[in-house]
């Protein structure tokens, strides 16, 4: 039996938990038949008020809710394809994936439904914005007219390889890739996750990193269906993440460094507020060592996991686990070892696998693999070529199987829990008329793994300020991925054979005596 | 990709474990590499010297070993179809299943081998007789002997979809038949298994239950691939039992009610000798309430969880888990809840889903079912109807998902976690020459759970004693399957409509006042 969908899973929990309120989103505190009924009619009205079916893409442009998990269920139970965006893309990059996605819906937020309204003239198929909540805000629909307008039908079943999401990720080549992903490998990753961390319905879980990251997955998924309660942060917020934590003795999340240390910084932080987290899973950049010591020193009890992976696995291949944690030592500069369901190889440039101990590309193998990047065959076969997928991940795995992540093959940066690709950034920051050369690098930051770093060589007589730089590239790419910090210099950059700045030369004075992993 | 393969588990642990110790079965204790060497050399002989291909079925009736679990890994890597014997089969019954598989190789050891010579005359396709171990048994050829003849080398992948097990189960008809499945069944269920009880490098896990028994597979696919330990005892002893868990600090294992009670009324039984046990799950048959009381009274830390499933699903469907039973009270009559990745419904004879509270036929659909009988589409598709898997039990499930099992729809008797149909014993025992008329039911027993029970009425003028009608049925039958007690009557059975005996009436004065459930 083909029963790797998501229907199998929700629909049995709708009925199971029933009356029990189990999503807390502000003033809103659904039970699970609110959910059902709202999934189901937000489904038909999907199809029926805005003739989106099975296969047609939906894209999404809002902070964390309710409604955002209403619309991932909706698609999952087979209304469309989902379409998450992120919320930092500039509006040229929002056109960029609308127009390749052939996107003809977007939800979004009086948050957002502005920055939307900016990329709108370049878009060249979208029908429909609807706005989710209150707000004045352009948009041609309302998200409550059309769950009122639905029909509480459950709808056919989808099949296991129909795709259900399409998530955008940055691009060797600047451009940004769709992930299509199917049914069956987010309930795979559903699976895997499961196994590693557990769920069920003694979990209350905080939606603290964004919903239209991978690393969201699982839990949008499993959390319901498993009978835990979902609460839900809008925008990341430490002060408000810890007053729900308290409020609703949140035992499980996900987060990313960047906001563990904001939450630990925080000025009305006191340990016995988290006191109720029992499991907090970690990834998506760089850990630094002392923030994860503070942290397992500060919640000794707290179990504590590390994820590994990418948007093109649903999310995750490996984990280092609590009890890995606590053994402590050398563990603790260790992605973990694949998760069930995942084969791991470490290959060199021919596809060679290497043994033990020895570093290459980390490649893996895996159910919970998407289907191919939208549109772009030729970079599906790149990426999957010899039958394992190529993360670009530089590592070794040691002989018990845990991997050590030591640089990544990608010329990409890691900040925040997002990836930049130097070449989007140089790109941006060469169409600046003062600039000769640019390349752009990550460098080590406290705060977000690593941070954005651009070194300029002026043209001759011309000049530019950081300022400047900085702010040309905000106007083109995601704040997050122009530069923090900008440096000049007048000697020429050094180059490889085949002309390109020589990025290990140049990123050496900053990692000296550091790993530039990814954990 | 396409990777719900246990080659995808297994070779990465052989790797990942290496030289730790992870296998004892009497003098043998083997590392990682040596039951890896073994295995593959195995799956390559069972081609080279055998001449079994992938698809060609190979039967094992033996007691369980490191061999079994060998055989059952190589059959994995793709070598075979692995057709599981039960022990307790009637030579009449082994040639009917050997020969319906069409099976031409078998492995046996000296305690059955002379078992099978009985069987020999019968059996059509039979080419080769292995021998596993020691002993003056007849065989053609010799387990370590193929082993020595192999190369260590890996075999091609198989595909999610092959068949890997051929596994028989009573018959409605009276007739055993086979149950195939395929590697992605065995995995699903196998992910499933390690969602609801956990498995990983901390367990060590005693093979107490017979490795032909679909409650074994969970253990025999996960319990190495994951880097627990196996402990091996040929056939269930409890004072045997009692020294390895003793010895080995065995803290995982699955036993049938049966086997708990034998376990708990041994001679040699102290608590302290458990008391390394943390994980127990039962399952197979009916729990008596009160060995469940007394087991969780000794062991209030042990998790002790309930599994209910069938040979069609690979094992399991639904899990009672640890934390139901500690919060007892009605619960502990229940057999849990789905697990992940399997849905449930109750249905009337027309397939309408009942709803909660309605007591129904219990029928399941999970990806971790068979792709059907063997050569039986007619029984197979009568088992799918309405793209549903009927599973002969009749029950209710609660508001919150929970199963509670009331009666079996098949006319079937679980014994001592053995299924027999009613009509294949008294088709032995009708053959009897003083035999009139005859029913067989299932009769509580504190030992056995049910305990098959003959109500005989001779024929005018004829007599038989109890014992020569059970020595009569076990000439045709399994010893599980004969009566265990016989009862005569001089007036006719009262009859259906349809002309068959009136079951229900029969049951009633043994089950007046207890629950004839499952558990």
């Amino acid at each position: 039996m083909k029963e790797l969908v998501y229907h199998r899973q929700l629909l049995p929990a709708l009925e199971r938990h029933g009356s029990r309120v189990g999503f807390h989103d502000g003033d809103y505190h659904g039970t699970w038949n609110e959910h059902g009924d709202r999934v189901l009619r937000l489904a038909s009205a999907l199809s029926s008020e805005l003739g989106v079916h099975k296969g047609d893409r939906v894209a999404i442009l809002a902070t964390n809710s309710h409604q955002y998990l209403e619309l991932y269920h909706a698609c999952y139970l087979g209304a469309g394809v989902v379409n998450p965006l992120n919320l930092r893309l500039a509006p040229s990059e929002l056109a960029f994936i609308l127009n390749d996605s052939g996107t003809e819906v977007v939800f979004t937020d009086a948050l957002f439904a502005g920055h939307l309204e900016k990329a709108r003239p370049e878009l060249e198929n979208l029908r429909t914005v609807v706005l989710i909540g209150e707000g004045d805000a352009p948009h041609d629909a309302k998200y409550e007219d059309l769950v009122t307008a639905g029909k509480p039908v459950v709808p056919e079943e989808p099949e296991e390889d129909d795709p259900v999401v399409l998530m955008y990720t940055g691009g060797t080549t600047g451009l940004p890739k769709g992930v299509l992903l199917s049914q069956r490998a987010e309930m795979l990753n559903l699976y895997h996750v499961a196994v590693a961390v557990g769920l069920g319905e003694d979990r209350v879980y905080l939606h603290q990193t964004p919903m239209f990251h991978a690393a969201s997955m699982a839990a949008v998924l499993g959390v319901p269906a498993l009978g835990g309660q979902s609460v839900f942060i809008p925008l990341f917020d430490p002060g408000q993440a810890l007053d729900l934590i308290e409020r609703y003795k949140v035992n499980q999340t996900v987060m990313v460094p960047t906001m563990i240390s904001m939450l630990l910084h925080h000025p009305s932080f006191e340990p016995e507020r988290m006191a109720s987290l029992e499991y907090l899973t970690y990834g998506a950049s760089p850990m630094p060592g002392a923030l994860l010591e503070r942290l397992m020193e500060m919640f000794p009890d707290l179990d504590i996991t590390q994820g590994y992976g990418m948007t093109e696995c649903s999310s995750v291949l490996t984990f280092l686990t609590a009890e890995d944690h606590r053994q402590g030592g050398e563990l603790l500069s260790s992605a973990g070892r694949a998760m069930i369901g995942v084969s791991l190889s470490i290959q060199d440039d021919e596809g060679t696998l290497l043994p033990a101990g020895e570093n290459g590309e980390v490649c893996a193998r895996a159910g919970n693999f998407m289907d191919c990047y939208w549109n772009r065959p030729k970079e599906t076969d790149e990426a999957f070529r010899g039958g394992w997928y190529h993360t670009g991940d530089m590592g070794r795995m040691d002989e018990n199987g845990y991997l050590y992540l030591v640089d990544r093959v990608k010329d990409m940066i890691v900040t925040g829990g997002e990836n930049v690709y130097s070449v989007e950034v140089e790109n941006a920051i060469a169409s600046h008329p003062a600039v000769g050369q640019v390349a752009v690098i990550g460098i080590p930051s406290e705060q977000w793994g690593e941070q954005v770093h651009a070194i300029v060589v002026p043209k001759e007589g011309q000049q530019a300020t950081e300022d400047e730089i900085i702010e040309h590239a905000k106007a083109r790419i995601a704040g997050y991925k122009a530069p923090k910090s900008v440096e000049f210099r007048s000697e020429p950059l050094p180059l490889s054979g085949a002309m390109k700045p020589l990025k290990r030369e140049l990123r050496k004075p900053y990692w000296e005596g550091r790993d530039r992993s990814v954990n």
